[in-house]
């Protein structure tokens, strides 16, 4: 079938500090019929994440950056509704990297089939997806997690953060997070079970009252901000801590480059660990994570929310409201 | 016997910034005769550190801070002249932490036989002791060190980074050293075999400078400096990259705090391992380090070079020649 009317948001010019509405663009491409071996994907929901913020940025890194006057894309949920290819077969979901778009054609070979769950399909852009198997590597993996353990989670209240938190709590840790705002801080309190939550907001000295929080001091600290919230987790840590490095959601937006913490000796005295990472490395992982993780949701042990704007032309709004506090939990735009 | 005109240096106050010779004193206080199963110390080599730095400030550490106006501490070698404790017999050469003092008593606890070696007896003090151990250490065990690396070393032409340097060279690796003259860099080009040399005081781009040095980029860098090394190795590194954080010697003297590299992000980026440590954590593994170090310098395969100043009256001016690059090697005082 022909789809005259597939919108899709394309990069207008790259943002500069905090991006703007005026970063994106809105354009109606067709999306003609498809070719032997083809299917033709409307998308249901597509996914917003801070990383996108590094790939506006024109510059090397892990992830080529985004092309000016291309569509964007990124992680999104779709459903096949034609299909000329028999390892599809209509009405099939599939989970891909084609967001920010409505319909796409695909020759299937970027595309997984969504396994069998009862849990809603947009939850394999959230807990069961990319941020739930970053929350689970960072913490595990790289965090080296031991019961009993003190951690301290900043974005708390994140796609990511949240998930941190719920696993520690369930490993048997002692757990404080940071949160932006004091809606934020209850959700933690009272839904996820955090020990003890601080607002950083109306934070006057962070070291005081992380050190306040965690009177055990700190065992992992899973950074998602850096900045202010590193250099508080460097004074508070113990001996032979680690900083498992997700994010820096701090700097993503800074205009001229921002000085980095004053304290780094501490790294030394305390003999800690800090490692950064990326989780598409340890894929081969995420079979065993997403059994595990689809075990505790149905068991109800995690818990998840979502943010979630309606509609294509909403996703510049929603991927900027990353950066202003506005999601608790996934930050999800639906599409359709 | 009573030793009548013992000479110590004590701590007369604490540093601003770079230690001064007035913030030091030296005292003459008799030492009595020994007691039972006690014997008596006579130092014949005293070590001066940078780590010695951080414990004139009164903070608590891995290591407890200096008393003022007592006498300091810090390794040495002695020679043991009267003897009450058949473990020590007259004239046996011992390591112990009982430095900045031509003579001690001791119930032996704190004494260390030195192995019988044909390597001059000071080497204990460098090579063959913590500096040595710390370069062994940090190069293979933090920074998991594999041949065919590309190694970058700050500090390069001192007690530790004069070792480290070799240990790379001759693990098969790609070497580059920064110093800060131009008589070091010629030491580690012609007799370190260091591959590549930087002269930290006349670069004026130092990233673009280790850049042009490591056209490979960087796998470890063993980190004694801090600072703009740090964010210059920070943006040289390769994706996995491992920093052995041994020391930051830029920031010992600083009266404000310095702020720190502004690519952190380059962590994740790069999905770099930092990791701080303290040799003595390590000291099960000082057998096996001492018998390999000895072979590889009776095999002519190490070098090691020292700065040697005379008299306990000159080991303040020693102490202080650390930061103001006057050691090659080993910062030795020769007492007697």
């Amino acid at each position: 079938m022909h789809i005259e009317k597939n919108q899709e948001i394309h990069l207008l010019n790259r943002p500069e500090g905090m991006p703007l509405p005026e970063n994106f663009e809105l354009v109606t491409v067709p999306v003609n019929e498809i070719g032997e071996g083809e299917v033709l994907v409307k998308n249901n929901w597509m996914s917003v994440d801070p990383y996108m913020r590094g790939r506006m940025i024109d510059r090397e890194s892990y992830i080529a950056p985004f092309a000016l006057g291309k569509v964007l894309d990124g992680g999104a949920i779709g459903e096949v509704i034609e299909s000329n290819n028999p390892a599809f077969s209509v009405g099939s979901k599939v989970a891909h990297m084609s967001g920010w778009r409505e319909y796409f054609i695909s020759d299937g070979k970027d595309l997984q089939p969504l396994p069998a769950s009862p849990i809603p399909e947009q939850a394999f852009l959230g807990v069961l997806g990319m941020p739930g198997m970053t929350a689970y590597t960072g913490l595990l993996t790289i965090g080296e997690l031991k019961k009993g353990d003190n951690v301290f989670v900043s974005a708390a209240s994140g796609a990511v953060g949240s998930i941190v938190c719920q696993i520690a709590k369930l490993k048997g840790c002692y757990v404080v997070g940071s949160v932006g705002s004091d809606v934020k801080a209850e959700y933690l309190k009272h839904e996820l079970g955090v020990d003890a939550v601080i607002n950083y907001k109306e934070s006057q000295d962070l070291t005081a009252d992380l050190a306040k929080a965690c009177p055990n001091g700190i065992d992992v600290y899973f950074e998602n901000v850096g900045g202010a919230h590193l250099e508080a987790a460097l004074n508070v840590m113990n001996d032979h801590g680690r900083i498992a490095v997700c994010g820096m959601i701090d700097q993503y937006n800074a205009t001229e480059p921002v000085p980095g913490p004053t304290n780094l000796g501490q790294i030394i005295v305390k003999k800690l660990k800090l490692q950064g990472f990326i989780v598409f490395e340890h894929w081969d992982n995420y079979p065993t994570f997403v059994q595990q993780m689809g075990q505790w949701i149905q068991e109800g042990t995690i818990s998840y929310k979502e943010t979630v704007y309606q509609g294509i032309e909403s996703a510049p709004e929603a991927f900027i409201g990353l950066f202003t506090g506005k999601n608790t939990g996934k930050m999800l735009v639906k599409l359709g």
